[in-house]
């Protein structure tokens, strides 16, 4: 599929600086590049760039496979364990949809710091659904 | 305490707009409103938000009432069911912190959406410990 | 509906003892009293009978809810907070279902132990589908 | 350390029938046979029991591995994704501990059905704390 398949880009990953780079199921990735405006008070990476980040990869990628089957996919539940600061660098996102069913997708995510040391883990739940047009 | 005992201001929460409401533990409150690069791919304000103003609010709502004991707070996890999108107004967090141990306090979130319906529960866990400057 | 109508009773239920007090999705509630072999090894309330009793209550609760609009009720998944440990007496859940969808229904549940005080927070999510037989 | 070490055996472990495979925190694994008295209402292998085994699983191999620096572990926080019902055989849970903190272990773990397909992932949160005779 081309980029237009994906709809239209996402705003607030352009915000925050988000660099895709895998879709694929068994290995998708994604990284936030560390910048002033995404710290929180005591100047580490705020952990809601880190969800943002685990959202916006597992969302775009479930999208992208499910797709040619004329559905569509709808982020429904995530959670974040935050294990260690992020404090240079960046955050880059390494997901597994460990379960690709009918009505639902389970990725399990990992997500390292500059340091490439483990400071996440994450698993988000996706509802798949048949998309309008093709219903 | 005043403002300064917060410690220095949230880039992040800067970036997106959020508005603090109250930092009271029985009702704490803050918002986000809608703006255009708030949205995900399909228009609808992104998930990622909706975590970080819950994460925002509840380790705010700690670090203030758990500072003139001499302590910080860390955010451990945190759990988002997405209910419904949310597409016009913002979206507004309601939480209340439900158990506020010596060492962890838990959190659960209500964020309800521009039409005021319920959008999104969430639960968030924050490990709380000396500060450096206090051990 | 009648009992008959919920189905066959569910073994592992009676296994822990588990005592049904109401299916009102408004303020579902069920007890497990405590026994000697409900127990972890430093002679606690194991923690998988306070996920076991949060399970079944919000199933049931779900299931007899929907099953006059021809569907049932499965367990998606479960997430419990523990905060305190449960000595004496037992457990008791209290549950409330958040959001009633069309294919989803959210429980946010409260655990409360012999002395009255919050020992557990729970959420627990249920797909909702279409009965076979009404398929 | 012996089994002495690892403190009374576990009641509700013993009542569930609970064989312990291995406690090595890079592969720790347990399983349950599957017996009538452990099925929910519709003949499936009740998700408390699944619970059950992930909780007992990684408190146990927590416990073993803090012990010998004076140090015990308390269940924190389950999260468990049910995707496909055990019909058959019973439950093998496959445990990795994924952050070994001085406050906090955190585990992810795959559980197996009888037919060795995956039936649920699941992550659980131990706080680590110095054992009161060796404060």
């Amino acid at each position: 599929m081309t980029t237009e398949d994906r709809g239209p880009a996402s705003s607030f990953d352009q915000l925050i600086g988000t660099e895709w780079i895998s879709d694929d199921p068994a290995d998708a990735r994604a990284r936030v590049p560390l910048r002033d405006d995404l710290r929180q008070p005591y100047g580490l990476l705020h952990g809601g760039v880190v969800s943002t980040l685990v959202e916006s990869l597992c969302s775009r990628a479930t999208a992208i496979a499910v797709h040619p089957d004329g559905s569509i996919a709808m982020g429904q539940a995530i959670e974040v364990s935050l294990l260690r600061p992020v404090t240079t660098g960046g955050a880059e996102a390494r997901a597994r949809a460990r379960h690709r069913g009918r009505t639902t997708w389970v990725w399990e995510v990992e997500v390292f710091g500059g340091d490439q040391r483990l400071c996440a883990l994450a698993k988000m739940t996706l509802a798949v659904r048949t998309r309008p047009d093709q219903a």
